[in-house]
C-alpha cells in the first residue's frame, strides 16, 4: 500500500469514497446529499493537504485531509479527516493513514492535531485514535442526530505533537 | 439600542468592528491581516444570520452571527460569534446581543448553541457565557497562541436550548 498526496486524476476515486461515507450519514456531520462539486471543493480546499491510500489490487481505498484547524493564533493546531471505502475496512488502512498523518503533521510544523467532531457511536475510530495517543478533551451532548440511534454525544479529541 | 438583521448598508460599520477586533489578535483565531472581502464573506456567509446592534448616539457598535455549527446530522446545533467595538465595551452590549441570539436560535429551531473557540484569557466573555447558562464542555490545551501570553488553553462551550 502507498499513501501519497492526491492529484487531480484521483478526484473520481476520492469522490466515490466520499460519497459512500457521507451518504451513510453516521460518521460525518455533512449533508448526505452533498454534490460532487461541493464535496471536492471541501476535500481539496485551500490550505488543505489531501492524501490517498492506494492498494495495488483494488486501487484507491482511502483518503484523508490535513489542514490548520483555525487561522491566526490557532494555526499551529491541525485538523484531519479520514475516509475508508467500505470494501476496504478492517484491514488497517485507517491506522496506516493516521500514522502517515501524524508524521506529515509534524513535518509541516503543527504542534497538535484536533478532531472537532468524533461521533460517540463511531467506536472503531475512537479506539484507533486513543491507541494513537489522542484523548477525549470535550463532550458535546446530543450534538449529532444519528440516522438510527437518534441524538448521540460527540467527542472533541486532541493529541499534542510536542514533548 | 436596537438589535436587528444586518443589511448591505451595514457592511462598512461591520468591517470597522471586525477589523478592530481581529487586528488585536487576542480573542479570535483569524488572520489579523484578513482582507475586508474575506472578512465580509465570512461574516455574511451562506447559512449565516448576521445581526447588528445600533445605538442612537454612536451608530452600530456591535455585530453577531448565528449559523448551524455543522451540516447533516449536526445541523440542529448552532454556532455564534460576537464582536463589540472597543469604544462600546462594558455597557452590556455583549449581553444584550447574546440574549437576542438565544431567542433567535430558539426561533430558528436550534436545539443547542456551541462556541467552538473561547480563548481562556477572554475572562469577560467566559463569565458572560456562564452567566447565560453555557458550560465549558471541552478544554483544548495550548490551542491558541496569544500575542502577549504565549500558548493558552481554549474552551469549547455549550448550552442546550431544549428542556
Amino acid at each position: 500500500m502507498e499513501i501519497r498526496p492526491a492529484t487531480d486524476s484521483d478526484r473520481d476515486a476520492v469522490w466515490n469514497i466520499f460519497h459512500e461515507v457521507v451518504a451513510a450519514g453516521d460518521t460525518y456531520a455533512l449533508d448526505p446529499n452533498i454534490s460532487r462539486e461541493d464535496a471536492l471543493a471541501y476535500w481539496f480546499g485551500p490550505r488543505t493537504h489531501t492524501y490517498v491510500a492506494e492498494q495495488s489490487a483494488i486501487g484507491i481505498a482511502g483518503t484523508y485531509i490535513l489542514r490548520p484547524n483555525q487561522s491566526g493564533g490557532g494555526s499551529h493546531v491541525a485538523n484531519a479527516g479520514f475516509m475508508v471505502a467500505a470494501s476496504a475496512r478492517g484491514e488497517g488502512l485507517g491506522r496506516a493513514m493516521a500514522e502517515h498523518c501524524l508524521s506529515e503533521a509534524r513535518q509541516l510544523g503543527f504542534r497538535a492535531i484536533q478532531f472537532n467532531y468524533v461521533i460517540s457511536t463511531n467506536i472503531a475510530a475512537i479506539r484507533l485514535w486513543q491507541d494513537l495517543g489522542f484523548k477525549i478533551v470535550g463532550t458535546l451532548p446530543d450534538a449529532f442526530r444519528h440516522p438510527e440511534k437518534g441524538y448521540v454525544d460527540v467527542y472533541v479529541m486532541y493529541r499534542s505533537l510536542v514533548p
